[in-house]
């Protein structure tokens, strides 16, 4: 079996959640398997260890994006900085406000968390719409540094968001798409 | 410098955040740095590789406890499950209420996140009051797991957490107090 089926076989799909008509897809059985988790980072690993991508910090997106993106940071030798939601960062921060199906929501970072020119891998669980890493990306920006990929494990194209941060200049790094939503 | 003098450099003290008189320990300097972050992880993975402490699998404490929890049970090559605030797991889940200075907070695992008879690593990034690490150990009993012992990088002894903690039975492994709050 090629790596990728061996990783989707170990998402789950969790119907109706969080609300009516909506298949979920959940991570953890991805996290939980030694094997499984290990496979998993080590895609990202091996491709960011490549001298044309290694990045100079990687930014991950709260929570599940933390999940990875720490990992992925300790096995570069590189740092980790969080992106998180409103209010959770206690220092100096920055914000960006993103829109949701109902209402907004705002992300934020630490002014010191990168510096200007840093070349910033920014990292989620799953891309769905693409609000999340779009406000990510232009935190980033907003800080002097440059967003070499974003990179997730799951990607939703029905839901658009790969395609509009694409379009929007960012190259985008994902293993396991699904169709249908 | 000793490492764990090292380490607390790292650590920035934010006053009066959230409220008034509250002196926050912020742990993202530590993590930012790629050989600070590498000297705070491999001090939980050096501990833990030994035979006798050992754990089957690592719970982090949603959020700042993904951070950690998911590097230490990557380099331990066992798997990594989240506990997290209600309502954030989409699969069956038990929960654990605690109390907070006002009011109360649930936590939630999901069923199969661990076995019966599972030795499980219990990690959050700092230990207060200590009613959120409570609320995992119990999270995990009730799966029938056991916690081997609960780490933290920070502790904050006068907050009384630490020792009500170790006085219902859960080893604790931190590597820097602050005395004063």
């Amino acid at each position: 079996m090629n790596v990728i089926d061996y990783l989707r076989q170990h998402i789950r799909t969790v119907p109706d959640w969080p609300s009516p008509g909506v298949q979920f897809r959940d991570i953890t059985p991805l996290l939980q398997n030694p094997r499984v988790f290990r496979v998993l980072i080590d895609q990202f690993v091996h491709r960011y260890m490549a001298p044309d991508l290694r990045p100079d910090v990687v930014a991950g997106i709260d929570a599940r994006g933390f999940i990875l993106g720490a990992v992925i940071a300790y096995e570069l030798n590189i740092g980790f900085v969080p992106i998180r939601k409103k209010g959770k960062l206690p220092f100096d921060t920055v914000s960006e406000e993103y829109e949701l199906e109902y209402g907004s929501a705002t992300v934020e970072i630490h002014t010191d968390a990168v510096r200007p020119g840093d070349c910033v891998l920014l990292i989620d669980d799953l891309i769905a719409t693409g609000g999340t890493m779009m406000a990510g990306k232009r935190l980033l920006e907003k800080l002097g540094a440059s967003v070499i990929e974003g990179a997730a494990i799951v990607d939703l194209p029905e839901l658009g968001g790969s395609m509009l941060l694409r379009d929007a200049g960012l190259p985008l790094f994902t293993l396991v798409d699904f169709a249908g939503h």
